[in-house]
């Protein structure tokens, strides 16, 4: 999609971004509101009462409630993970693997997706109204870690009445919570499969989410976070931020592929500062698109949640420690043109779970399409998620 | 140094800008005008005129004129290559290099260093005074190229009454000014020393040069480049651009060793937005001493031109044919761990120039500081220069 450079300084349709808000206390999705009595402990101390999450379902719950499947999601993902989203009306963000005869096959499996907390889709996140005010909280919600979301995410699993997980699943932010929850609820995760992610976020990645974030609050329409009160938007802000991230998605090769020094449909350069070359104009509309269906304090809430990620220092700096004598099995996925999740992250990973003794295997992917990769058509990672599940449902007695 | 959060949303001390404001038609250096009789040819169309070059040399020329050394520099870089810079008051970006006894000695060189045209040190920019209308040129300024700097340059060159360089050397941008030097003027080349360069920018590279343009135009300051009319300043959109580019200009391990995940004199996680990792402040850091040095259009024209670099482009598409015939001797050298300009874009210029038939060296210097390693303590990069320039100089009968 060619998008010229007038549209980055337009302000834009903004039917898409008001039904993103529409999103934030009632979602299209189920939601499960939890009071006073069931309140969200924090990392950053203190409770989060009330709150709720919004998620969605995929197939049965069987008799046994043996057969659910959690599905984590990423940075920018959301709980419609296998169904149109409302929003922007496209498929799910992993319809590539999930859904009927799928790998993660929704006959067969009951899935569940939900949007974490301090998100922007229903879970209770930075533009949700804040009980206390009836104005969004901006800023005045507590700083959420990876463990929090996983922490809500074993209260939708208990209010959905299921014990044990059949498997968390996971890539990216969504394999930090995979691995949260084998160290938080090892008794709970039967088996956990984290992909292209991390026991703790790099300086260079920390490094890139404060850019982001920056390039948010650099924008005067940020309001120091108080843009929903004050009818203001930082749409530019985000969408350099988003910008900036999603070149940390791909990789130089795919890019390369993609787009190479290939100019938009003329015939040379332009000599001015429009988007002459095609890897320009496609940045751009990624910036523009993203703002239409994610808030920016959330961009600044999952960023922070990321970069605090560290699943060693909570025990005593040994990664081992966090899967003493887990019963899980697991199964990491790593790609060759990943440079944002490594295979060296994932093969830290993979020597913590050999050192705790637990059943690991551990598959990098040949592909050239960098970080995304996990989200993309990839056989050979199909193949492994598939097999991987199937396993795990026979030694189960899932059907 | 640590630069609390608060320090990115405050007025800044102005004194340091205004300083480089100054530096924009009447810098400390030495100036050369060219007048109406010798307008600058561009690549964009038409000329240029009046336009001036500021330049810095060190050094005598020799009476035979035959120990002249040109240094190109890079996007942030300037004229002040080896002499306490005149805003920031430190030290030159190359005095590692370049100085008495250094591998560059300037005890038996004359050294030559000049600000680009589009710069901001006193080279015609766009913060420079258009004299058509008495105000600062801003966007009307011709956008202009690697091939139109280095058409300057040699009118400096011709200037100075040299009628042929001992040696071309720069790293990055100005790596990509040095293949230019020896494709548009071979005779007047020697020697030529690409570093830590491409003879096209990639992809990737675009994409980080669109995402800084982006915040800078985002930048409500920036008011369309008109910021210098209007007594406004892109000050943030600018830092967050250079806080992007920062990160590329370092190897994942480079910011490991630096910082890690290591946090800021405090005891523990804010639970904030605030810059808790070291990691951050650094960028926070980089990111507001650019903008007190560098002007935001100047950032624009520069990134621009290296992304309109393409030197086969000129030459029906095969690079070797940019150096056909060439007398030129070469050393290029890359760093193992520069992502920017990696070692394969280097081998694709000694390839090209083995098709050529010139004489070429090349050197992959083992460096986990990523792309700035050019800028330095690097002593096999030092030992290759000065055996370089030596071998040279000894050739051509300089003492």
């Amino acid at each position: 999609m060619t998008v010229p450079m007038s549209d980055t300084t337009a302000l834009r349709d903004l039917p898409a971004y008001e039904a993103a808000r529409g999103e934030a206390d009632n979602p299209h999705s189920a939601v499960v509101r939890f009071g006073a009595d069931t309140p969200l402990q924090l990392d950053a101390g203190g409770v989060l009462t009330p709150f709720q999450i919004a998620y969605q379902t995929y197939g049965t719950l069987n008799a046994a409630r043996s057969n659910a499947i959690l599905l984590c999601h990423a940075l920018s993902g959301d709980q419609h993970a296998a169904n149109v989203h409302p929003v922007t009306g496209k498929p799910g963000w992993w319809e590539t693997l999930v859904g009927p005869g799928k790998p993660v096959d929704t006959d067969r499996f009951f899935v569940i997706a939900s949007n974490v907390l301090g998100g922007c889709l229903g879970t209770t996140g930075p533009s949700s109204t804040n009980p206390a005010t009836g104005q969004p909280y901006g800023l005045d919600l507590p700083v959420v870690t990876i463990r929090d979301m996983v922490r809500a995410q074993a209260m939708l699993v208990d209010h959905l009445g299921i014990e044990k997980l059949l498997a968390v699943v996971g890539g990216s932010m969504g394999g930090m919570q995979v691995l949260q929850w084998a160290a938080s609820y090892p008794e709970r995760v039967f088996a956990a499969m984290p992909i292209a992610t991390a026991a703790r976020h790099s300086a260079q990645n920390i490094a890139f989410h404060e850019v982001g974030r920056q390039a948010v609050m650099a924008d005067p329409e940020w309001r120091g976070g108080r843009y929903l009160n004050e009818g203001t938007s930082p749409r530019r802000g985000l969408a350099v931020a988003r910008m900036a991230a999603h070149i940390t998605y791909m990789s130089d090769s795919s890019l390369h592929r993609k787009f190479g020094r290939r100019l938009q449909d003329r015939d040379g350069h332009t000599f001015s500062f429009d988007a002459d070359f095609q890897v320009e104009s496609y940045l751009r509309h990624q910036g523009e698109a993203f703002v239409d269906r994610f808030d920016a304090n959330s961009y600044l809430y999952v960023t922070r949640a990321m970069d605090y990620f560290d699943l060693a220092g909570d025990y005593g700096g040994v990664l081992a420690n966090a899967f003493k004598g887990a019963k899980t099995r697991f199964c990491l996925v790593s790609f060759t043109s990943d440079w944002l999740f490594t295979t060296a992250d994932s093969r830290a990973v993979v020597h913590a779970l050999n050192a705790a003794g637990a059943q690991v295997s551990f598959a990098e992917i040949e592909s050239d399409k960098g970080h995304d990769s996990f989200l993309l058509d990839e056989p050979e990672f199909f193949a492994i998620t598939r097999g991987f599940i199937d396993a795990a449902a026979r030694a189960v007695g899932v059907k």
